[in-house]
């Protein structure tokens, strides 16, 4: 894409009603845009970036066996009474509408209730489980505050998925299974080293649910840091009975602030029960399936990354979400030069490298400095001297010093 | 995909409050589930139908140049207040909702004055526009009645494009480059044949806007319809003066039912004159920017396909859409049938041709009317017949006779 004709631009300062750092620079680089208080919307660096991260939680999720669905937001108040979950005083979060008739709908916080009443038709006998169910879809909570920029908002990206299961045994490994699957995704989406499985209250259900946290000044909770371990416990299992559990030890233990990016819950019967979700097993008995839940936000994780990640300078996209892997700054209006870089520009195109090409008559700093703020992850430099030289400058994004490489072997870095 | 893994399952009946065909045939197949009347939500195989819809959209709105970008769903009152349109008696489709504080917030129907807010700080020169920015995003319509399957719901999925332009004559060359994006977008969806370019009432901006039809029984809509020359009048202007200035001729137009499921308008300066959006010319004038609307129903595409395209058996995809070009129908359970099904199932897998693999234990017939009800475009049998031959026996969904084939030639006829 030609900065040229990209319709967002860079600015110097974010909005004064913003203080947290990732949606300052988020909009100072024309990612996003706050419509209101905790409502964001991706403009189109912002939003590759989102479908990036969508893209790497996808394939994951398919690779597990994961089968993606679509809920809708609009809420049937019946299913909701079921579980005691409709009322305000229990569920505070729910933003509600109405029908032209008057009756009421809620927006979804979250789809334990239609998935459930969904996919019942289609499971009666034990041959019909397991299986996992999910989707990426909008939710929506009426939090109080919204603050944290994208981190916390009252419309965020969710990708939910459910395990449908015969047994403990049989839930118990596809849970265990997802705690590898999740530190994969983190480890992938480049917040793998600070990103660490997180002990918490079990409700009724189990002993205990995961959460991933990630240590990040801006995060909201608080966690206890086996570094060494590389596990926490949070706030709610700080207690000698639980350390002494999983073999930590308190002197060990750092208190971190740290932000959520996934949880995993067991739900045993939960939701199952009141939906009269059951199926016939083997030995002909009715028993009820057995779920859990396993929830990353991609909104988030893109404020999250941009808080972890991002410098004085700007953000920092690793390669795989970046909005583009290389940031072309032609720098002169020389015929040899322009010519240089369209020819470039099309080639690392053609060969499927992703370039934002800044071809517009500014000065050199100018141009590095939007590079800079806007995170790509690879700087290349076009000028005269370039030319002159037969090769391409070239520097990466949170490196010192650049390098003169051949096309060749330009290509060879950025192609992987 | 085997079917013996994948959750959801075909039905013989469709529910007795269904009336429309698409919806009818959508829920036998388990490609959706109705949560509420006008509210689906879209199963597996629906929504790889809804994405592979929406790919194609993609597709040619970025080689238009397009940018995508994602606004919200939740409205903030003031915007909609500056154009008159929030309130319920001006737009009679708002759903309404309230943060805690008691304020007021609407859900999304349409999106021109966020995206014209959201936009208003990338615009002050000549040299920012012409661009095009769309989305893909859901649209919340409080409906009185909802009715005709995913045709016309309360939720569903929309493309909006928006064209920004410094002068009539600019806008008007986009406007007609958009309609043959249109005629290309809706002849690779499958259904070019029957839609047609329709003028409607420009209303205060122009002479006419555009609306693409779809000839189809289930279509709320009345169009008088040109065969010979491809294009049509709607009701609206229906009339002496319209015929003559689009040189038609009354007894030439055949009065059909169909489907909207494009349309086209002209905004001019409906939307930037009350933001203030305007642009500095070459000569030094502000001027307003002039603007232009571009949608798609992606979720309503899925229902007007089912409903043309259909048949007694069920559904019927094109190839480019469908959620598998391939459904594999073992027949049998011996051992060289299922080794030489499984073989295939790798083989065209690896090949990146999508299958559907049914290897469950089930007869010829029951298999036979499922990949007629899911409409999968080619049906290929692995029997022991086959096996015996040598060669694979394909038919596809809308053909009469089967062929037995090579694994060669098999390939050769799948693998575009």
């Amino acid at each position: 894409m030609r900065i040229s004709e990209l319709f967002t631009k860079t600015r110097k300062e974010a909005p004064a009603d913003e203080v947290s750092k990732n949606a300052q620079l988020l909009i100072r680089a024309g990612f996003i845009h706050k419509e209101m208080a905790g409502v964001y919307t991706f403009l189109p660096l912002g939003l590759r970036v989102l479908e990036n991260i969508c893209q790497v939680i996808r394939e994951e999720m398919n690779s597990a066996g994961g089968q993606e669905l679509k809920l809708t937001t609009l809420q049937d108040p019946e299913i909701w009474q079921k579980t005691d979950r409709w009322d305000d005083k229990k569920v505070d979060v729910w933003f509600k509408t109405k029908l032209k008739n008057g009756s009421e709908l809620g927006l979804g916080p979250t789809h334990e209730e239609p998935l459930v009443r969904a996919l019942k038709p289609f499971i009666s006998s034990y041959k019909d489980l397991p299986f996992l169910a999910y989707q990426i879809q909008t939710k929506f909570r009426n939090e109080t505050r919204a603050k944290s920029g994208v981190m916390r908002t009252r419309e965020f990206l969710m990708k939910d998925l459910y395990s449908f299961a015969k047994s403990e045994k049989e839930h118990d490994e596809i849970y265990k299974k997802f705690i590898d699957i999740y530190n994969k995704v983190f480890k992938r989406l480049g917040i793998g080293d600070q990103t660490f499985l997180t002990f918490a209250s079990g409700g009724m259900f189990s002993q205990f649910s995961h959460e991933f946290q990630t240590v990040c000044e801006a995060g909201e909770d608080t966690i206890y840091l086996d570094r060494k371990k590389g596990i926490a416990v949070n706030e709610e299992v700080n207690n000698d009975q639980v350390l002494a559990d999983l073999g930590l030890k308190r002197e060990n233990l750092e208190m971190v602030r740290a932000a959520e990016v996934g949880n995993i819950f067991t739900l045993k019967d939960k939701f199952s029960s009141p939906f009269g979700l059951t199926y016939v097993a083997e030995n002909g008995e009715n028993q009820n399936v057995l779920m859990g839940c396993y929830g990353i936000g991609p909104s988030r994780l893109v404020g999250v990354i941009a808080e972890l990640l991002g410098d004085e300078k700007g953000l920092v996209w690793p390669a795989n979400i970046a909005p583009a892997l290389v940031y072309l700054a032609r720098l002169g209006e020389e015929k040899q030069v322009v010519k240089s870089a369209n020819e470039l520009y099309e080639h690392l195109t053609e060969l499927g490298v992703s370039v934002i090409y800044d071809d517009r008559d500014e000065r050199a700093g100018a141009k590095f400095a939007d590079a800079d703020l806007m995170g790509i992850p690879f700087r290349v430099v076009v000028s005269q001297k370039t030319v002159d030289s037969g090769n391409f400058e070239i520097k990466s994004r949170t490196g010192k010093d650049s390098q003169l490489l051949s096309e060749k072997d330009l290509i060879k870095k950025l192609v992987a």
